[in-house]
């Protein structure tokens, strides 16, 4: 008898049809004999239905009343696939982020786990239950709801499977697994089998939206073996875990963002200590910085560019333009229409020809490249976003096939 | 400064524009330096949506998988109204109702409230903040989440405003108070500006909709200052108190109740303990009885009618004839086209022409009576469906005005 945690994401769960799915998913494993601990998100657009109906009602609410109004989102959906349970006969309990002991420090919208007490969880597996939880959300030390923010059902599943010992962690996804590449832009991607957490990590960091990065980062750290499965069909997905079998595989995937804006602080002077201020400053406000590029301008200046999530954006960029004077900088130039693709695989630290091959398939398809930064495993480039699609298809294609 | 007790109903925040008008009202008690809580109940049509919902995927889910998915009806319209409340700059904070400490008995979907832990409510009313609280909702012994049932807002906010004490506990609906009959059947129904505990449970319980009678149950036992009052227009209401002033009025209302029907146990033994055993049967169940009437039938067998809310009547028969052999008797007759039709008020206590005059109206427009019921202060009748609205009228004339 092992321990399984699923999670399922809101698509997942979207409708009445789709609920019945996962649960005969679920009761399948449970007849199999192994105790189940589901983690599960809102249903379908419920997230953005909530979101619109505070909208209308103040733009700029208070994370505290917000985390109180999504949290409603997968109580819904826990007690719905709870009925489906039921309603095949097998023995079921849903439990809410508190419920479940998901103890979060109080940043609201985007807590961080700090321990979940078990009890309540084992008292319902000792009693033959399946248990279904609400993923994303937990409680403060304050007797607050809070959410986990993006990708928090998944770490929600990560941190339950560590904190349980589960034999397995299955993320369902409506895709089969991890490709090389995403499959709707690239036709020749291939899916994984397995994949190492490393680079699962980067993959996650860099776009591919199969699994979020705090979750793998959680997973490589409490050495969960990770699942990425389809909800949709029954076959094997990919497996992510610590060591990976040998595979003739250069790099494992490429993938692609665009959700990265390039802000440059231009006319800086040349002396010490301007980049600590500058970064200093943008991890004061929370804001990741990514690719950085330092150059030496005209007249004894230099400028610093760095590319940030857009989602950052604005933020950023207000903080640098109140911080003007005090950077000593002349101005803040930005440019959204940027795309970061990445090469990702553990087989590049022995081989340096990866970076060659990658700028030759992008100088052939004459796409140009902006900015550069590499890992141990993984190569990025930014380049114009117009040319995103086509530059993920000749890097792919250059490494795989 | 006075700590006062609100209640708004699901219609009265239904949209983005009737939670901003309660917001106001909200506020403006606020500003005069009272301390406000508010018990909100869910959106509108959220209870139907979920239970919709639900229905879908289990036409029969277990009672404590609904309290889970009911209970986030409030939850969205505390979180909404206090983002309301703080786009109008002032300060708030939303509490479910485990969170306000609310704790009840495990009967889920009309769970007791056992007691209410107000340390949480009083830590935010000592920061000056404007208190919003999910009605309807609780938390068991167990850590489940529990709903109250039927008119389970009204219970919460008087009870809430019999442990803090509070000054006035105001029950905000979409009329303007209680009436003395419903005013959209009857033209010429009257406002009452106050009423007794006691008549108000009689109107509560005999079907007029603006109180529930668990709630009037509890602000009597309490001795709390209840009123019904409009959201929807700035005016005096109805007050619910002890003692009301002596107004000429011999009674104070007339209702009708169309969810009820009747039930005949007929060819029943004519020998002792045999309607002990049929209202036992009920009682194991849980099913209220009303008027009954036990008539002798032919050759030594007796019937005994009695009438329930319609809601309870399949169980009811259900119940009766899987025991019909236990109870010796023929058959199960039912009647669900009745309605019961009520005149309440104190005055009638010492006023012996009030039946008199009742029947005499309903003689006068040709309505024949089933079944009489009487306490000190109501008189009820049970007349054929179809009669209703034209007997509701008559009656009330003969009495008021």
């Amino acid at each position: 008898m092992a321990l399984i945690v699923q999670k399922f994401g809101g698509s997942s769960v979207r409708d009445a049809e789709r609920v019945r799915n996962v649960a005969g998913i679920i009761t399948d494993t449970y007849k199999k004999g192994n105790q189940v601990v589901v983690v599960v998100s809102a249903q379908g657009d419920t997230t953005d239905d909530l979101i619109e109906k505070a909208r209308e009602i103040n733009p700029n609410p208070s994370k505290r009343e917000m985390d109180m109004l999504l949290a409603t989102g997968e109580q819904i959906s826990i007690s719905l696939l709870a009925m489906a349970i039921e309603h095949m006969g097998y023995p079921v309990v849903s439990l809410t982020g508190w419920q479940a002991g998901f103890h979060t420090d109080s940043s609201h919208s985007r807590a961080r786990i700090k321990k979940i007490e078990t009890e309540r969880l084992h008292k319902e597996l000792d009693k033959n239950h399946i248990v279904i939880v609400a993923g994303f959300q937990g409680i403060s030390r304050y007797g607050d709801i809070t959410t986990l923010g993006r990708g928090g059902s998944d770490t929600s599943a990560v941190a339950l499977a560590a904190e349980l010992k589960a034999e397995l962690c299955q993320i369902y996804t409506d895709v089969d697994g991890v490709y090389t590449a995403d499959p709707r832009i690239v036709k020749t991607a291939r899916k994984l089998d397995e994949i190492s957490f490393d680079e699962m990590l980067e993959l996650a960091t860099l776009g591919a939206q199969v699994l979020h990065n705090r979750s793998v980062e959680m997973a490589k750290k409490y050495n969960v073996n990770l699942e990425v499965v389809s909800s949709l069909e029954r076959k094997p997905g990919t497996k992510v875990k610590e060591v990976v079998s040998m595979e003739k595989m250069l790099i494992r995937g490429v993938t692609r963002d665009n959700n990265v804006a390039r802000i440059a602080v231009v006319g800086l002077p040349d002396k010490p200590g301007i980049a600590f201020r500058v970064f200093s400053l943008m991890s004061k406000y929370n804001i990741n910085v990514d690719i950085i590029l330092q150059s030496i301008g005209r007249d004894n200046t230099k400028d610093i560019s760095f590319t940030v999530s857009e989602d950052n954006l604005e933020q950023a960029v207000a903080v640098l333009n109140d911080n003007l004077s005090a950077l000593e900088a002349e101005r803040i130039e930005v440019n959204d229409n940027v795309c970061k693709l990445s090469v990702v695989g553990a087989g590049m630290q022995t081989n340096a020809g990866v970076a060659t091959k990658m700028f030759e398939a992008l100088y052939e398809a004459g796409i140009n490249i902006n900015m550069i930064s590499t890992s141990e495993i993984k190569i990025s480039v930014l380049i114009d976003e117009e040319d995103s699609d086509k530059a993920l298809r000749v890097v792919h294609d250059a490494f795989i096939n």
